[in-house]
């Protein structure tokens, strides 16, 4: 096993961890750990939430949540040499869950044996569906080895794509300042909206490794956001991000500053119900080296580029759902929009799914969580953008395919639902 | 063989052939033939502006064409016993371009031993990238069996996933007036754009198979225009409706009145330069069948939903390309724009290609027609959406990875520009 | 399409065409055709027998047929500038069954729309499976573009991994005269065995292009019969030498003199009745290339190596059977023997198939032609060799994995037997 | 994490062990644990040599091991229900080396951050290619992840499908002395050889869990050795029985009594050093479930069947080399032996490597434990069998494929040697 540079005590709080990470990208976090190019290390992480959601049959948790807090990352940890125009290039030994003790039950915190996806409510964020689904859901997910199963979907079993959903580097004091101005720019076009536009900076709730005092409050003022992604990496919830995978980011201070977590064990494209991957804490073996100089050698300026791992699950049948950029329901056209095009092919995939006795939730939390490929499949024939959503059929234990018997209807339970 | 029920003399326009296609979407033009449940036959398509391209080295023919009379359709075909509510089951057995006689030269239209892929200029229809690329240019590709070449495009050479860009049923006279109505709203709200948001019906160049006179004059005032996907199909060019896919289709009208063609040897995700496939003249082979009263008993109402082929090229190492929904040129945050951030992914593949020593023009061709898969990899990180191209790394002759030296660049030629 | 330079009258015999074939392997028969390094071109065969085996329901035909005259071979094509020890590099861009003139119904020649599998009766050469099945028996199969089925064998449908059974080089006089002194003390082994050792050179039926008089006599005394694999490459049955396979031939005579036929529309590993791929007629598309002294430069001097083509069927699912080197019915032991695990494994997947309702002969056909894989998964645990038989699952509409309830016994008609 | 039903301490022997495992197939080694159909559990193991070989530069401690001792086996474990008839459901939900604590270094014990492949002396069980590599050879392989490197095997990394060589149940006594009455007949055959045909009951080395004195004698006398599969599954050393799977055991005695070990990290088809592997201790996570009656219903009376698992490495560009069963070097055929075809192709795969710059045996290893293929690709052509390994392209840092600048020839170091 590699070293550990970043430790984490999953019955403790990041806070409370002897060396505690962070939840605010700003290049003035100090370093938690050192390594070198062409050295392997381990990160271990907590999940995304630092332990607010619990392995039971209520959503009220996921209704309550604090997203002041999030995401809780490990790190950051500085790359002996790194320079700004470098990348930074990082392959992804392995990855999982918390590694158990011996004869260990399952623990408390999620990544322990289990994990879970959540629908925020509208008034917290939100998801993707959320004029569809604006209350708060969750289902519960056991692990078992590669695969998962849940008591809130009945007859669904499928293996992960485990990955991080966030790793980046820092950025630069230039960098954030214009991350800051430019979100903040969209919040003024709807201010009041619910859900946001965007998330500025909040000192509530901040966390920034050993830093206190004013030195944390400003970092509280000025740190950005941890929700998107951007020019640093960040959350980019690409699932394909996994056993495997070599990414190259932009590196925009010295020592690069990498820091990360939101590991997932299992997650669809687009992560489509906000916290719609199952979620979980545990640890990434990473191998890491650097190309000098290679933004501008490889013309690589705005965003990570990568090589997904060879070792997901195979799955090679699949029902796919199609999307315009349409809204049906008043019938009123968009001009060539692929969010607008994903979100009808998700919400056709839940219509169909309900057929077969699934409530509109679980059918959510499912092509959220679920290994399931979303295609930009069509952007220029105008004015419909056309986005396609790849479910593997294998997952269920029920034949999920069209025939001319119609669907197998069953009762499939429930999700857990809030109070 | 199965038996021929729309043929094609590739020599002719499809005005003149024996049983002409159409051009627009219309409940009211006759099947040209007709077929049983169960039943399996071909389909003999013109490329899709019916042969106004070239296989030459200037993209004037690219620039001048005639979008009028696009896309030149084969059918309609009506399957008996289908009525409104059924499901078309369409499968592909197979597609190729045109079989060719023993001993032939290479021919005269798309499909011929040849295909081509265009980037169309800003004031006729444009592409994904119109504001980067406004002028014409093309690249001619040579079919060498599943695999294409281009002189155009040195140092590449890949398998084609073929498949239909465009096969659909026919719209009731009711979702017709609906269409019409909706991109007519659309249009209006920037009714002199360049290029325009949608285009409305037009009389000019109307082909509705042997109507004439004040018939067809009501086709081309009514018709559809066949460019976006719809609640019938239509064109979706979606690259996985291959060899062994099992398309679902929605049926609108007694009969189904199934039509398309707009044959691609090969086509990136979102074909994003418009003309962006390797478009061709061809066959498709296909067995047909029905569920009856199928919307309803799977809740299939807005869009088809199919099966992909599982003879694909199996390409498994990529190079991936990460947009986010932010204008980087001018620092601009857009919400959640999935259209936005493939179409910065787009531009970072061409940027780190022109390392290599290819133009800007070339590279935007390449990843148009080349089995690039774009991914919906993130939609609810606000403010960014996420998207992924994945770009084979087998296509090329050399070494596209990243790594310490640097890009081999090197001379690679031209595609063909426009005088 | 590239140049047809070997060209079959499917209605005619090999002898009667134009320009002849050969069924013998021997440096002295002329070439029928020239092509040079770098050229593309197309090589049209007929199915191994010549057309003697038709479209009915009746095995009589494979009970009878004249082995003399197989295989049917396509060829020799010289190659220009091709010399002893280079290696002749050959692409096979594409290939497929007799292309069908428009309209026409179902030919009469095996490769029109359809192909058979036999298994031969013991007396006439018998098969791997002969001591369990020692009569004749046969099933055709019915082309769906790159799909099959069969009325003799309901209840399955696949996707063929089509390739040429056969091709090679023309060996050189002293090779020759190795193969034949190497098989004729083989044979003297055990004359009198039935089914025989090894096939000496035969006279009778003996086809070698023009020739004629002592010419062709001399072939049919001297000539190597087809059905093995040897040093030239020759009759590998190798499944995987499809569509975009490279394949590297070692070159023994001045030219190369590539000739080869025995097509396959799909076929198991190990082609285990003998006849046991779906054979036809058809056609491959080449490109040719040469590495000068190539057999000495990469050690490659007894057999061919070759990289496998990319457009497989993906199947993913197997259900696997093992077999040992271990008699079972007489509990005796062989030492290491990976030709008696094979069939072990061959007649486990049989007994197994049988418990749904298939004849032993229709499940020996069907593993013979449907695309299973035969590994050697061990051969050193002394003294039971371990091969596996991999039967992907999707093949058949129904459930074939096991499960609780126990299999799905039904009706499975018959194959085609002898009177 | 589930239950460790069978623990094992690393620094110890497993004779030392609390609950000691066994080294031989017997109906009377009692139970060392007891798990329930539907449960899932972990069995921890020994690497089968029980630790004799260590992480160095030299051979000699492959060249002295004492094979008495191997393969050391976790178990049996009981099933609660299991009865003979009955088919024993396996699904291997995850395995790996021994999971390390928190901030280890690199252990004594293989499994513990490292493997290793040995060749055996031909006096002490020898290999596959006994005959052209009859001293003993080793390579050590770090791992990285589920990646493994050698220093003794430069320019070479590779994805393991780690699995377990060796599982099964308890044979019945009846079995067990079929068992020792063939394989004594084998050895009678010609007792002499050597390495011998076959390894008859040793009493020297046994262990039988907590049995001693005169039961563990009997146990010595009786019991059969582990290194062949046989009906009980035993040492398939089936590569693909990773994670994922499933696999169906038969059962002869009351409760199934499954044991195991001979943890892999990696394994080509046919593992042809013997040794072949890379060899660890570690882990498997079990679910187990029982088919009541279950070998009457399918017909699995001789061996297991299986379905392999779906997070295998995709490998998809193979350099595939064949073997036809002929002694080439003394122009000797022999008759559809599989067995010789694949040592040829064996051969043949090193000739071609060496050509590269590496010796024999680096070659020799490395196709042992890298993920190749070995297909039987044709058991008909009488009289040649064919086979064919099929080696992956993408492990090799260099370009490994035929060209006509001939090979990139290296100094490729040395594996480890016995003094």
């Amino acid at each position: 096993m590699p070293e550990v540079v970043f430790s984490v005590d999953q019955t403790l709080s990041m806070a409370a961890q002897l060396v505690p990470g962070h939840n605010r990208w700003h290049p003035d976090i100090p370093a938690a750990a050192n390594v070198r190019p062409g050295s392997e290390f381990r990160v271990e992480c907590r999940e995304w939430t630092d332990g607010q959601i619990g392995d039971n049959d209520s959503a009220d948790d996921v209704r309550d949540v604090d997203l002041s807090v999030c995401h809780m990352l490990s790190g950051p940890i500085a790359v002996e040499g790194a320079e700004p125009g470098d990348l930074l290039v990082l392959d992804i030994l392995d990855l999982g869950p918390v590694p158990q003790s011996t004869g260990s039950s399952m623990g408390a915190a999620p990544g322990e044996g289990w994990g879970y996806t959540g629908i925020f409510a509208r008034e917290n964020g939100g998801g993707f569906l959320t004029d569809h689904f604006p209350q708060a859901y969750k289902a519960v997910w056991d692990f078992h080895g590669q695969q998962a199963t849940s008591r809130h979907i009945p007859g669904v079993r499928f293996t992960g794509i485990t990955h991080p959903g966030l790793f980046g580097t820092a950025p630069s004091a230039e960098l954030l300042a214009r991350w800051n101005a430019r979100e903040q720019a969209l919040i003024d076009t709807d201010p009041g909206r619910v859900p946001p536009l965007a998330l500025p900076p909040l000192p509530q709730g901040v966390l920034a490794g050993t830093l206190k005092g004013p030195e944390l409050d400003r970092i509280g003022r000025e740190g950005a956001r941890t929700v998107p992604a951007r020019e640093n990496g960040g959350n980019h919830d690409i699932k394909n991000f996994t056993r495997g995978a070599r990414v190259f980011y932009p590196v925009h201070v010295p020592g690069a500053m990498l820091s990360g977590g939101d590991l997932h064990f299992s997650q669809g494209d687009g992560e489509i119900s906000f916290c719609g991957a199952i979620e979980m804490g545990g640890f990434v073996d990473f191998h890491v080296d650097l190309i000098k100089g290679g933004m501008e050698k490889y013309g690589v300026t705005t965003n990570p580029i990568f090589m997904p791992g060879n070792v997901e699950p195979r799955y090679t049948e699949f029902l796919s759902f199609i999307g315009i950029s349409v809204d049906h329901g008043t019938d009123t056209n968009f001009y060539n929009d692929a969010t607008i095009a994903y979100r009808n092919a998700c919400l056709n995939a839940i219509e169909y799914l309900k057929k077969f006795g699934y409530s509109g939730e679980q059918a959510y939390l499912l092509i959220s969580a679920a290994p399931v490929e979303g295609r930009v499949s069509g952007v220029v024939d105008i004015p419909n953008a056309c986005c396609t959503l790849y479910l593997p059929t294998a997952i269920f234990d029920f034949d999920i395919r069209p025939g001319a018997d119609g669907p197998r209807r069953a009762d499939r339970g429930s999700c857990a639902v809030s109070g």
